[in-house]
């Protein structure tokens, strides 16, 4: 956490995992611009993904705050930047490389870049494109935090932007014009009566929902509006494919310009693997559904099922309060060492 | 109109029409900062104001646009900023001071600056506040543009933020927010199904308008919003002040938090002043209600009946297409002469 690593800037990191890496002596170590991949080849019946981000999100601009570059440490709670998300994670799959010799099960490190920007600029989806072969997998684990629980699978999410257009006019001579903003009225009431699904998938509950996340119309306090825009954000359950997901919305709001910006692929939570049965068991808590968009969506596509499973508290991400128990960490890598040895 | 006179920067044309009225040698001149104000002291029973605005809204910004000062001029239409509003107004006042030395009335000429602009700085409501004394009349003419019908009173116009508050959360964990937007539905949809009225005020008929003129919301595309702003427009009839259009709206949107942002008070049309009657009878067109504010509610606020009349489209006024025809120009000023000849 000490090595500055906002998206763009993971150089340094990149360089001092491959370094530790190499090091140990005993791994297959690829270098792909920030990304690094380390592999046992130990010949097992089973291989494994342990993968997390090296990237953080830009460091806090609040005077005074604790979140800074150096972090702070007083033995029990690491304060800082990336310290949730995901310099945790990062450090268990380092201590599994360091301390597992042996393990039951081949295991392929990822470390990547770009997690936190674009999806464009992921440096999983470059290993994907360029480096395909590396990533071979029965399962997936996708160390971002989740409290020490498997958190299955992902929600997908998709965004619109629902257009009203109408005829500016002086205020005044109101009857000249017509109002976009009023015509907004019925695309809010649809959007507030609407009672959001949960579906269950693989068993798994995953709580959707359907919002308003931005709207503006409108350009001065004497003019009857030309034109209202409605940003609208969907996430919907695994169940359901991009293409799916979008139609729903579609029909909601018939009768609308629906103009779609955006959009990412849930995730099945993958719990039916048997590498994930037996992982689960040794973590030894009940399995959760994940709600928010993580790359286990990108393992997944790739036909490698995948799970997110890691230390901290996943709320405490890009906060300026980001913070991670030791003994999380702690807890974490002890569950992977019962499962791997 | 070869004389910029942006709202602020009236001086250079304020002082050419100083210098032209005392040349006439017969009328009281005042200066008060950039405004003028010349008097005819013939002893007359009846005294009447012939009042116009000397700034312009700024330049226009369009490239290639007719709009900018040089203007341009063929012989039957005058293009350029101010052209409509309200160069030709103020063009038949200096004319009627220069060709009518022997009105029926006592003439009042108020030429004024900052009319654009916030009202605070408004030069008639400085000359109200200095030099009241001078502005004593039975009757007003503001030469505001009308397309030369007589136009009466003006509608009130007040404005309101509505705002909604919710709790912002992550969108992918909606329930643990609550969506401002979408608590704004019923604001939106309460003003699109109102239905504005047509109030008669002493035989002219004003039309209200009731409009959400701005809205804004949300912060990011994950981010459930916690607030969110429409900005209402009521304007109406002169039978109301605006504490009653402020109960009226308060009323349609109780439940609501409001705040009343502004407010102008309207003015009845005036026609019931004797000299209105001979004057309406003189341009020999039947009166319309005026809708947009002017300052004809701020002459009747001092008690002085006052109506709009004067040369050019207002619908072309702030316009980069902004012009008059020097025919509306010549009959305005044909139908005062006949009246105070």
């Amino acid at each position: 956490m000490d090595i500055e690593s906002v998206s763009g800037n993971e150089a340094a990191l990149a360089d001092a995992v491959e370094s530790a890496l190499r090091g140990l002596g005993r791994l297959e170590v690829t270098r792909n611009g920030d990304a690094v991949v380390a592999r046992t080849m130990l010949g097992r019946a089973e291989r494994i993904i342990l993968a997390g981000h090296l990237d953080t999100v830009p460091l806090p601009t609040v005077a005074g705050s604790r979140g800074t570059v150096p972090v702070s440490w007083d033995g029990k709670v690491l304060y800082g930047r990336g310290a949730t998300d995901m310099k945790g994670g990062v450090a268990v799959q380092l201590a599994i490389a360091a301390t597992v010799p042996e393990p039951s099960k081949d295991i392929t490190f990822i470390f990547y870049d770009n997690e936190e920007v674009a999806a464009v600029k992921s440096g999983l989806g470059r290993l994907a494109r360029e480096n395909r072969e590396l990533l071979d997998a029965d399962f997936g684990i996708l160390l971002e935090p989740t409290n020490g629980t498997v958190e299955g699978g992902c929600n997908g999410t998709i965004r619109f932007e629902a257009t009203t257009s109408g005829l500016a006019a002086h205020s005044a001579r109101a009857w000249m014009g017509e109002n976009a903003i009023h015509k907004a009225a019925p695309i809010l009431a649809r959007l507030a009566e609407y009672e959001p699904a949960t579906v269950t998938v693989d068993g798994l509950d995953y709580r959707e929902s359907l919002n308003a996340v931005k709207i503006h119309g409108g350009t001065a306090g004497n003019v009857i509006p030309d034109q209202c825009v409605v940003e609208i954000n969907y996430r919907f359950a695994p169940d359901k494919s991009p293409a799916q997901a979008e139609a729903h919305v579609r029909e909601l709001l018939s009768g609308f310009e629906l103009v779609c910006t955006d959009s990412s692929a849930g995730a099945r939570p993958g719990l039916n693997a048997p590498a994930a049965a037996s992982f689960v068991a040794a973590v030894g808590r009940e399995p959760l559904p994940k709600y928010g968009w993580t790359d286990v969506a990108r393992l997944s596509e790739m036909g490698i099922p995948a799970v997110n499973f890691g230390p901290g508290d996943p709320l405490l991400a890009h906060s300026d309060n980001e913070h991670v128990d030791a003994d999380a960490i702690r807890e974490c890598l002890a569950a992977l060492t019962r499962w791997l040895g």
